[in-house]
């Protein structure tokens, strides 16, 4: 680098910038543990809006008339008082497909529910986020509530994620912060030949001389529910580390706090990997494009233009 | 969007989430908030740390053998003991040209960086942050602070940058939290002939009839300095108001808490728009890279091996 080529005084005093960098990566930690139980404070404060947001999804709790009043919506066209129901039809219930639609808005998970899943995740009732203690090791654990479905035993499915707090040996400059380093999903009770995450392959295998002989064979298949299994089992392996770790970025900063935005589409992804990039990577559009945090963390969505206005 | 082949009960429905993220969004504002008087007073904690390094750097104190030893350095070969001080060179004080290599090692920043301003941000003692009170209207100034220099009379140079604070009409979703909504520099008083961000033509105007007059014009100049002045100015002008807000979180984040990191290229930045999409962008790589946020905030840099273990 480039103190190869300094005086060893030099190097003795960018040596002693590099300690006190180590101490302000102590100091540096702490300040994420006491943004981490802001976080948890705030988890707490947003329980109830959370709460209210399922009951009205799962047909709990029907919102008044003032509350279903979206001033905003209603210069854009979107609350249409004029449409009439169509006739014949059975009465809706609550919001059919509310996560699962939010969830296809997002392009990697998208890329990862396969048919079979959708029809799992049709009966999705919720999806949250709990915090571990401030005093235990740092994780978080997105938990999945199920409505009782024909696939599976389990009511919930849960994956942890855990977290470096502090510094250490590897990266005494703390210079990622507070990152995932591993994760744990928990085990599915498929009922008897509703496992989406295997498949049956029909085989021919030759016997020699020109026969075949059939055979099946169970081997992993794409769906959204490897998202549960170990990293190194076969279905896990499918995921990869780097998807698993952008799963937990969606679902804690975009979708458990503001799943309605995706449902819409007012929000997309402020993502360089997803729908930005594609497009192209010309030079002189550089300067036009808003993909840095701008002076403040967790900025993450860009609001769409209701194009119906 | 979405929401135009759905139901009126469901869209009434779908209204009401849009009520419960408005008011998560005020709540959402205090976090930040709350998150705003976390990171004032850690930077007070930062402080003499800062104080210590720049003393260092500026050769007002020389640190001690043990705080010269750093172990994963030596480990690393970074500090040789067996090196000899070149002969008949004069001693050198403090750390020269810190900041200014810290900052040619961000490619943004090395882009901006003409000759001429080298020879001024070599005397470029610190750079600071103060932040707003929490009562204030949010902010952050950067303050470049000099040696006296032949170019101009400021000892100090800022930039303040204004943010949102608070979800509005035009997005009562807050869903890119407090963003910076405008900037303000400062007047360089440039002594006599230095004004490195104007630059003089030689014209040659024509006079008709085959003569032409020898005419001299001032016209802006590519420069660092051009950061300083208001964006609706012709110099101003030259750096464009994404950059403008870029390199605000480049001080903010990167170069005012680990310049040492930069100076000694151990630290890169994590950022598409720089080094890393320029490589090409195969489909194929996505998996590997490691671009996005996991799980916390303000991860911006990634450490890079050093070559010469």
């Amino acid at each position: 680098g480039r103190a190869q080529g300094l005086p060893r005084v030099v190097k003795r005093r960018i040596n002693a910038l590099k300690n006190l960098q180590a101490e302000y990566a102590q100091i540096e930690a702490q300040f994420y543990r006491d943004l981490y139980g802001l976080e948890t404070k705030y988890a707490a404060f947003y329980q109830p809006l959370f709460d209210k947001r399922s009951d009205i999804i799962n047909a709990i709790y029907e919102p008044t008339e003032d509350e279903c009043q979206w001033e905003v919506g209603i210069q854009k066209g979107v609350c249409e008082a004029t449409e009439s129901e169509p006739e014949g039809k059975p009465p809706v219930n609550g919001i059919p497909r509310f996560w699962l639609t939010a969830f296809k808005n997002i392009k990697i998970l998208r890329k990862l529910i396969q048919e079979n899943d959708e029809l799992i995740l049709a009966h999705l009732k919720d999806v949250k986020i709990k915090f571990s203690g401030v005093e235990e090791p740092m994780s978080f654990t997105i938990e999945f509530v199920f409505m009782s479905t024909e696939y599976f035993f389990n009511k919930v499915l849960t994956k942890t994620y855990h977290m470096r707090s502090h510094p250490d040996d590897s990266d005494p400059f703390f210079s990622r912060g507070p990152e995932i380093i591993s994760s744990s999903g928990c085990k599915i009770y498929w009922k008897q030949g509703k496992n989406v995450t295997m498949k049956t392959l029909n085989l021919q295998q030759c016997a020699g001389h020109g026969s075949v002989v059939p055979t099946r064979s169970k081997v992993p298949s794409r769906s959204f529910f490897t998202y549960f299994y170990p990293p190194d089992s076969p279905q896990g392996r499918l995921l990869g580390v780097a998807v698993d770790y952008k799963l937990a970025y969606i679902f804690r900063e975009l979708l458990i706090p503001k799943p309605v935005l995706f449902f819409t589409k007012e929000a997309i992804e402020c993502n360089s990997d997803e729908e930005g990039h594609e497009a192209g990577g010309e030079e002189g559009k550089k300067e036009d494009k808003n993909e840095e945090p701008e002076g403040g963390p967790k900025k993450n969505l860009i609001l769409v233009e209701d194009s119906t206005g």
